[in-house]
């Protein structure tokens, strides 16, 4: 990587002065997208993820049409269960034929079954020039129970929420036996090719601030502190505003943020700033978000207002990666995304205000 | 009513010392009861409502095995709204036969369609002694915005939060259109019999901060001003850990909270005490709330040991009411409600600390 062309997502996940933030959307490979659906209406979802070139071309479909400065690969969180015993089929969440009791249901981690995503991951960061950055990806140990207990998608998701209650569940120890597993996940897919990763934790709003604090962070501290030192980590965790602060303590380089909160307000919460007259937050974490998906449905023109908005508060303060809230939905129109990726690029509004010099390595 | 029969409820919305809060259920007239299963096995859902009688039997079932405080009428949020125009089944959530787009598509509120509900209100009152509340409800504007325009139950209403970005939606037409509607409806409840009313917000939680403040609570105090002076009114809108303090400062009796903060925290939160050290939080608000309902479903031990560290918390602090941060769940154990019932009433555990003084009027 030269000079002229630095990796703008590790740029920001570091904390460098950019011109503008990298931009890259959760779930940009997605069906929104007619040459997503044109491959899916071909490939099943499993078969898919199984296949590493169409893995690899979905991956790429958005990087092709949009200039986004991260590709995630295309995979589900439930794709590492599926080796650990875990019998299940999309419809179009995941549905498991039997919900797990146990840990001792799981068999372990077998990178075996994970091979396709990995050759995945490496044919997109050798089809990618090196100003883009690849990111692997898994699901927190929470979330993952939370559906494997289930035994499939829910609103509500009342049976870990039972067993987090229940000290005789042992739900402590399947968290902490996803937490293992994940380590060996994302430092598989890390070493294959991935320059970053982001663990998902997509239901634990559902949980209480003590229930977070007593049994699920010290699962995430298992897993977390196991990639230290071997690449950036990114904690996603949506719907979490009474946990913000907590979230904050955990060892990862960014947390993403969803809507609820102006992204200045819950920067402030992750990073412990609670004076709320405080304008740019502490740049000890950076910070990815927080565009309301929804507001991509409205149209071109109200989502490039929305995303000025956001960088107007940010006002270049280092550590900003900009994103959604959330997940980009099937309805979104073409032309929304490409009003939000060309509102980040016509950013600053106020150039002449930050340091802009060149800081990559 | 006599000094010695005195309303729990309606004591500890007025922030009287009681010797226990007073405790009853959301959705606590339901599916988990066999006596509400054996009557909905012949009676349809929206024919129940419709049926004086039998919206009154299903409204009081609870009331005879359990000894709860309040009974809130049998009926759903949508029904008044089947009478302004919307065509809409259930199942089991309400369906509507076509989205919603505008207001104007809209009839007014008509009493007599609700007339049913009234009638049952009346044979309630009537059947309940002089200690027991009787609650009336509604849902709140952004609610019933977001199933109208959405046509259907759903996880996120991405239909009302694009509306609500987008200025030129017509949104904020239909928020007052629905707040107008609601306060007549709910004054007739007052009128029919109602002690006391809860507006649920069921859905507001996915709103941003800004959102919330610039277009929801203008409906929302539009709605409530209507009710001053008429009865004591609640505000229940789970998972808004991020607006618990703009909740604060809507003109209601009582704030209904989640599970997700612990309940000294979260009334802190409605009444503006930002100082975590305070244990006892100011009487400015009544709170109802805040145990897990998923609690319940890993037994009547586990019940009982969270409803005392929820009691222990409050501390016999005047104002509290007793509830659960949703509703009660289709799976629940009778002997976890009854766990819970009684856990209440066994407390206090420090009654020598507090005034249990008979204040009431």
């Amino acid at each position: 990587m030269t000079r002229a062309d630095p990796m703008r997502y590790l740029d920001a996940v570091a904390g460098r002065a950019l011109d503008r933030p990298p931009v890259w959307l959760m779930r940009q490979a997605g069906r929104y997208l007619p040459e997503y659906r044109a491959i899916r209406s071909e490939v099943g979802f499993q078969d898919a993820i199984s296949d590493p070139a169409t893995a690899a071309e979905l991956t790429l479909q958005p990087m092709r049409r949009f200039d986004l400065d991260a590709a995630i690969i295309f995979a589900d969180i439930m794709t590492p269960l599926e080796g650990m015993g875990v019998s299940l089929t999309f419809d179009p969440g995941p549905r498991l034929d039997s919900p797990l009791r146990s840990a001792s249901e799981l068999t372990p981690f077998d990178a075996a079954h994970v091979a396709p995503t990995l050759e995945a991951l490496r044919l997109v960061r050798g089809a990618l020039d090196s100003t883009k950055a690849v990111i692997g990806f898994c699901g927190a140990p929470f979330t993952l129970a939370a559906y494997l207990v289930q035994g499939s998608g829910s609103k509500d998701f009342l049976t870990a929420r039972a067993m987090l209650a229940d000290p005789q569940s042992g739900f402590t120890v399947l968290l902490d036996t996803l937490a293992d597993a994940m380590a060996d996940y994302l430092i598989a897919q890390l070493d294959a090719g991935a320059d970053a990763i982001q663990v998902f934790d997509s239901w634990v709003g559902l949980v209480s601030r003590d229930d977070y604090r007593r049994v699920v962070m010290p699962s995430l501290h298992r897993l977390v502190t196991r990639l230290e030192g071997r690449g950036p980590v990114t904690y996603f965790a949506p719907g979490t505003s009474h946990l913000l602060d907590l979230v904050g303590s955990l060892p990862v380089d960014v947390v993403g943020v969803d809507w609820r909160l102006p992204i200045v307000e819950a920067w402030n919460l992750v990073c412990g700033r609670d004076d709320s007259h405080v304008n740019h937050p502490s740049s000890r974490r950076a910070i990815q978000g927080n565009l309301d998906p929804a507001i991509l449905l409205a149209g071109p023109e109200v989502t490039a207002a929305h995303v000025t908005e956001i960088l107007d508060l940010v006002d270049g303060h280092p550590g900003h990666i900009f994103n959604l809230g959330h997940g980009l939905t099937p309805d979104t129109p073409l032309d929304s995304v490409a009003a939000l990726v060309e509102a980040v690029a016509a950013w600053p509004a106020h150039a002449g205000e930050i340091d802009i010099t060149e800081t990559a390595t």
